[in-house]
């Protein structure tokens, strides 16, 4: 489990993997499909597939001339699964700017109100 | 935004830096504290910390002397959000699992009918 957070979390910090990544999302693609929006060369795709694929992220699918590369979710969801162990601390963080951001709304109001008096 | 995305999976690929920040999720906790758990020297600690620190992911609390680190919550966030727009590919993928063990599980029972008909 450890070893494949590690493989997961590193196959993720490179924004074309993750741009491969956003791209199977929304449904199976050939290499050449991937690799078309990028300015980057097929082989160079080929080798952040690998990648993806070494981390058990991707799968490639039975049709034999195409090839498919397919998302495997498990993986991206051991990864969420984790970091949502924070998700309390920023919820806390965000708890506590909202009860500022009231100070601050009251202790306008209250400027207001004085300026009226006088 | 992506910059910080590569710098914050590259930091989660390492389990002693995730320990870090589990540890650090209780509470802060000065360098000391933090090697404690591990069987690695205070300076590679500071050298893990240091990653953390880069990536935005901890921060250094005022107290000259025990100069506590603490979690800053914002990066991981983001990269939680990042991997949050592939929850719909697993739940589908769970969706279909259930489907599945339905059709098992009714097989399973007409079987057993057929079964006590002969």
């Amino acid at each position: 489990m450890e070893l494949t957070l590690d493989a997961t979390f590193a196959a993720l910090a490179a924004p074309t993997r993750r741009a491969i990544l956003a791209r199977l999302a929304e449904g199976e693609a050939t290499v050449m499909e991937l690799a078309e929006p990028f300015a980057i060369s097929q082989p160079a795709i080929s080798k952040h597939l690998k990648v993806l694929e070494k981390a058990g992220m991707i799968s490639t699918g039975h049709d034999a001339q195409r090839r498919p590369r397919r998302i495997e979710p498990a993986a991206l969801e051991a990864a969420s699964q984790w970091l949502e162990r924070y998700r309390e601390i920023w919820e806390a963080n965000y708890a506590r700017l909202d009860a500022l951001l009231e100070i601050l709304k009251q202790d306008a109001k209250k400027t207001r109100a004085k300026k009226r008096e006088k």
